[in-house]
């Protein structure tokens, strides 16, 4: 429903080159100024700029954003649907998690990256040795399918909430140090560092957005249809031979993929 | 409905520590196996394992996958889901769209990522001086709410479908040039050096998943509530001044985003 307010500014559309009024008090539709006050609200409420995680009311934020409080409802809303905040009558609205950066810069594990916000635990769902390795991982790991090799699956908690579910084919030599390792409380790279003796060099990463199937969605304790990040990642010692084929479903909700890219020539690749 | 292959051999949970058959036809659920096989042949579709677009049929990929035909048949449905695939009596499994990887390794404008792949156009959907800046724009470009900047709008499209919506505010003095360039044809990376005689230097991104709302998934021409990635990136000068910072949507069926990254320290930042 549009406010009378907003209707009396609607109808126009911006055109190019045409010199326009601030920011979202404007003449553009109102889902348009809804999205980008949204936009400036996740960026504002991730990068921790309410740290008691009240968000101010309507009006305020209204003021503050130069938008009218139709608009910010709508973002708010929009906000609500991705599960980074919850509106109620009285309390007003506040941000449901803290949501962490995990580095796209270097290589670094989940407890690694998130050092100082809280401990990692993970849940081990599997962790065993397999005497044969899907032919599809035997490729990407580079060795034939019959050397067999390890598979771990975790879930990974942090601040008593599922945080990422992580499924892994190692190579059997990596993989069955691994395995002995403190599963429930290290990083894999970590562990596959200090038990292989061989430092970790470069990781191909690609990172997809899915929505979360019911199966993810109930191991991960959000809703079905909820964004999830889906990442591949391979793994390789600083040798360059790959050890570690990962698939990992991370709630979007809870964190922000975050990387300072630079202009000019990609660093040389190991 | 289970198969009565897969339910004879149901019931039994990997237990840590113990070894186990291999691959994808195993004692594991259903769900969980056909999110394993769903994300090797995300990863094969992404990477152009099936140049003609065409995927085997369930057989032949349970055979390859070492999977039950109702575990790839299940994954064959999330990947409909996620619009990556369509499905059809007669016809078999088809690709719908290349998923295009777009790199997170340097500072690269859609086309110049894109080049090889296909022209990328431009929609214009604002492009306009603004008087006032929203403060909290004003704050992430560093310059007062009334130095005012330009703000641009584009739909970017690539094979005749919409790839990406980018939304941005530069800063007035390189804005102002960039109104003169070419902007259904060009980035605004590359126009932006041109124009203002600098080169880029650093930007930092930080990259949400989220679910399109009605607005976004019509001119992205997808459904309302598929994932997408909504990205922030704040990009600098050489000299280390931020002149453009912008709210970009991209549609995750269409593109997967790639990186290298490396064990040890961080390249230094700009």
């Amino acid at each position: 429903m549009d406010h009378p307010r907003d209707a009396a500014r609607g109808g126009q559309r911006a055109r190019p080159g045409r010199s326009a009024a601030a920011g979202w008090v404007s003449s553009r539709p109102r889902a348009e100024r809804a999205r980008e006050v949204a936009d400036v609200l996740r960026q504002q409420i991730t990068s921790g700029r309410f740290p008691d995680g009240v968000l101010p009311d309507e009006y305020s934020l209204g003021q503050r954003l130069h938008a009218s409080r139709n608009a910010v409802r709508e973002a708010l809303g929009l906000l609500r649907n991705e599960g980074l905040i919850t509106r109620r009558r009285g309390v007003g609205t506040t941000v449901v998690l803290p949501k962490y950066g995990h580095g796209l810069d270097r290589l670094a594990g989940l407890a690694e990256a998130l050092s100082g916000h809280g401990a990692v635990t993970n849940e081990i769902r599997a962790a065993e040795a397999v005497t044969e390795l899907p032919a599809v991982i035997a490729e990407r790991l580079g060795v034939p399918a019959a050397a067999g090799g390890v598979r771990l699956e975790r879930l990974r908690w942090l601040d008593g909430l599922p945080l990422s579910l992580d499924s892994s084919y190692l190579t059997t030599d990596v993989g069955t140090r691994v395995l002995a390792g403190d599963l429930v409380g290290r990083d894999v790279f970590s562990l596959i560092e200090e038990t292989s003796g061989h430092r970790l060099g470069r990781a191909d990463v690609a990172v997809h957005a899915v929505t979360a199937d019911p199966d993810t969605a109930a191991l991960l304790r959000i809703e079905a249809g909820a964004a999830v990040f889906a990442l591949e990642r391979l793994t390789h010692l600083a040798d360059g031979r790959p050890v570690d084929a990962e698939s990992i479903r991370i709630r979007a909700d809870r964190m922000a993929l975050r990387t300072t890219l630079h202009r000019g020539v990609p660093p040389a690749s190991g």
